[in-house]
């Protein structure tokens, strides 16, 4: 099931970065779920490569085709299939990968996992299979939207460029304003220029995504290994280049419980309360405060600088990537991380049907 | 699937804190695993409480009693049934929290979620859960020591108190030499007066667990949705009071892709890597090299100081904790994020071994 | 997975027959459903061995105890386990059991694939499995009837001895008033009259058990590969013993399409059929009617008659029963094949909750 | 998951008779499998519509286009996504069946489960899904003859027209040589002549398959409710106008213990049995010797004549179908009995690799 995710809105990923196609299977989804495509397009658009000058020139596409499950307009509750066809591939800038192991790429541990890879643009392994995430993401995204809630994140870290508060003091749709998608314009203009400025060595940078849930409702999340928080971290710790995932307070572990501890109160009625250092999240359920959480991720492995590593027979050699590489992962991974949360969201919807007669 | 973990070898947790027993069974494992019952009773002792000052002061044995599964000292591949017998309950303690919701703890998620729960003692929200998680962990520890695998854990850090170096700079098993689990016998004591003091102001505190899988060959792990680094993220933000998980490099995001790389090289006619910031996996699939990573615990939400918060009804009350509690989880979780690695990396063992044809 | 069932509500299954105790989890089971003890043992009473003449002579209470996810009488969403404690063992009748693989058990089989058994009447292999089925299906059928669900299974052929007509000719309730559960009294006592005599001979019998649900709104079982005809058949070709499944018209293919299908048309504004030829199923999917199918059973294959075998090494010996043995399966499978439907069925009620947006 | 059939090798199906194609992904597939899609496509014309004057005259090529999980002509582990697109739609011959119930198809069930339907050609509940099966039984049998296994299905009964005598008696590979799939000619022009007269009256007519596996080693299945039996039930059952499944001695129940207990000896060093009743199953494990199973069709449920029925109102109606159907399933059917049963030998072998430590 390595290639599936979900318990009740299970989304199945195929594809190879430099075959005929990336796609996906969702069984599962309820009938009845407006499908706009237009959206879903939209949503892909803001992953695309080529959409701005600090993400990679690759000029794709990325037209996403339904194939099952929708009849006029509407979800069936058929499984619902689609492709994306892959085009502008220069396969043979992927030549010299054949036999040799990209140092921090997964060539090495698929060679010797399976004993046979595409090493084509990567093949499995290329962060072109997050498509399918985001398609999928945005079907959820739809029918959470419907339920009154809105999932949304930014760049919040970029190297040491650090968003200097945290996310409620910002207009978190600002971010959609500039290409590193961070919602302050000045913090934004320093991660572009970082970015710039390693893009033009041929090197690459990292950093951090938070994304918060509004409206989800208490309630939501299943005990005791399936607990929201830690599918969570599964569904962004799946994404490539991720390395962590906290929420809440995380890690920083400098304060007491009693600093620490939300108190609840109730307002016009309604229980909430004091502070949210649990993120929302408490024993793994939602107790209908704001759920955030904050991912890393690495730079990206392939520089265009030359590296030394070594060949399937183990002797030492050395790389220098070609190709059209994202100097700085981040912008295009804040709507996947957005997707991946609302496939998360929506499968726990889903559950929580299930759990009172 | 909420109470089930692992995909071959599976562990179904059930029992709350206060009722009959805690238990659990194993389905999946493979026949032939020597069972040793001393060394789970070892685990068991490193997890109980009362067994240092800076522990809850309740005294509960514990003990394991295994129902099926295993015959004549070996695992027969039919499910392996446990109970640990409860004892030692002070329920009247928790008389007071029938109504009343206790600020961070999850009382009124579930609540919420079932409408109804059983509140003695956490029920089963309760981190009395873990004793499961340990017994499952030894029995797989136990079949990962056949094939070479060693998994240490540590405390790295308390509040603000953090190990200086990195892990390769220790000698692991000194960790147990000290109550709160730390290899350096300075940093350590400087941990423990902190637990102390915290412990006098009837307060607690969080902290930062690093464990370390040695042995691990390159080719564990599943990708895309099942990278052995996300399920072991799923793995520990299961864990009471986690807040949140990375491996290798994680959260630091401060250097670039040249500096982060980790170049691959022979040694002795191995491969291997000149550094590890990989954390032993790419792709989600183990290289090889140590597998490495962080766990964020937050402090424990009782604490013994008046708290504000609302009953059933809404209304506006205040609560107190009587009873025992830990000032501090650290010492006693470092045998259970052990033991979830375990669990998690004798899944993958299993799962690898349908890889190739 | 394999010693789990169902998909939401999930039974998982351990114990041997002359281990400590034979027990189960179950997990998804929604919180609020009133548990009433007395029922299920009653259940169970029907199942135990030594109830009347004509099955073993083995006297076993069978009483069950639960450990977990009951809470004042009422599930609380958490997993419900229980352990019903092994009694009455002549585990030395079995000694010959060790090294000896009696014809048509699955000795041989469990050897091969496992290389270690625990041969103690018959293990893992043994049908006081089933008891865990019982359990598990009277906490779904007290769920069920809340919904206005019945389910009831009869004995409709022994060997040759066939029950006359279908079952809309027989009061089923009429089943539990003999001992081989046969809502026709003088088929019945021609039944018994054969078990009777094929007891004298040391020999064994196998029949057809046929069930009946009936209140099943339309709407319920999953297409494609999870039909609720085809988890039935899954559900009951898991029972000891079963040799085969048929569903509706099922085996009976003498007839035309003009001649089976089941017209629709409304009887008091509601949607029924003319007929009932689908057995309540089209497509897989419940449409109102009731639901009906038929289990074949094996003769047992423990007879006390000398019978020809191999021991481990491969070497000719013989074989011979000692021990008390059932003539017949049929009267003890009822229950078990009601509590493998009710659990089919309830974990459909559940799935059917998420279907729709 | 119900989209989904297998555990480790799983096929996902997609897809609508009258959408734009029918498809599916099959995740879990080891790496380094031979793809030969000659056969492949062999298998899917022996499933094709068209292909004699007793199945449909609808003229469909059917012909599988893989989009991912092949490399150079062998798997690589990664998941394979295969589309056939659909074409010679004659979605028309449909426009009746928008509003008014077919009896004894799955129009009504859909419609009350989901609320919507696309009823072009019977949408999702068309047999056209079984293609899917098709393909991924063809991969799993190329799978299954590098190890030696061999698996053959013909048509043992339509109507009341039976095979005289059991699967040894004959060449299975004769069943190829004629349209009904019978490897007895004589019998297989009687069949023949039943379809065709049924065919004249604008009527159908069911049967039953048998299938034998001959190779299976003994250990593969897994107790206790994923028995090898339960599992090949449950595959069978889901095949559209599938109503029964029963292996070895079956529903013929009329033999005592003693007559069909299957003794163990051996042969040539080997172990084997003297009769073999429990159709290479005992405890739901092959045992070594061949498994065979018998397979109930229903008669096609689109049948020529007028039938009544009722509209989405409620309203008395009429049908008569239009189009082009088949008379009788069974010859079509025979492959694709095979892929289920190849399909769930495989997913078993793998299993089993996960057995002993």
């Amino acid at each position: 099931m390595s290639n599936t995710f979900g318990k009740l809105f299970r989304l199945t990923s195929f594809g190879e970065s430099h075959g005929k196609a990336i796609g996906g299977v969702i069984d599962g989804c309820p009938s009845g779920i407006a499908i706009d495509e237009e959206y879903i397009q939209s949503q892909l658009d803001r992953r695309r490569p080529g959409q701005s000058d600090i993400t990679t020139s690759r000029n794709e596409a990325d037209k996403v085709e339904f194939l099952s499950g929708i009849f006029e307009g509407k979800t069936t509750g058929a499984p619902i299939a689609f492709v994306i066809w892959n085009a502008d591939q220069h396969s043979n800038d992927y030549n010299n990968l054949k036999d040799v192991f990209r140092p921090s790429h997964a060539d090495y541990t698929y060679q010797t996992k399976y004993g046979i890879r595409d090493h084509r643009g990567g093949g499995r392994t290329s962060a072109r299979e997050t498509i399918n995430r985001v398609v999928a993401g945005a079907i959820a995204r739809l029918a959470l939207q419907e339920l009154g809630i809105e999932i949304a994140a930014f760049t919040s870290q970029v190297g040491i460029i650090k968003l200097p508060k945290s996310y409620e003091h910002y207009n978190i749709a600002d971010a959609e304003k500039n290409e590193i998608r961070c919602p302050d314009p000045v913090t934004a203009e320093r991660m572009i220029e970082l970015v710039r400025q390693v893009k033009a060595e041929g090197d690459t940078i990292g950093g951090i995504i938070t994304c918060v849930a509004k409206g989800v409702p208490a309630g939501w999340g299943e005990p005791i290994y399936y607990k929201l928080h830690a599918i969570l971290g599964n569904a962004m710790l799946s994404i490539n280049a991720c390395k962590g995932f906290e929420y809440g307070s995380g890690f920083d572990v400098s304060h007491k419980g009693s600093q620490l501890n939300d108190e609840f109160t109730t307002e016009k009625g309604k229980v909430t309360t004091k502070t949210n250092n649990s993120g929302g999240l408490q024993g793994g359920i939602s107790n209908g405060q704001d759920i955030y959480f904050r991912v890393a991720f690495k730079p990206v492995a392939t520089i265009l600088k030359e590296q030394n590593t070594i060949d399937k027979e183990g002797n030492a050699s050395t790389i220098k990537a070609k190709g059209r590489h994202d100097p700085c992962v981040l912008p295009r991974a804040v709507p996947i991380v957005e997707a991946m949360a609302a496939i998360t969201l929506f499968d726990m919807y889903l559950l929580s049907k299930t759990n009172t007669k």
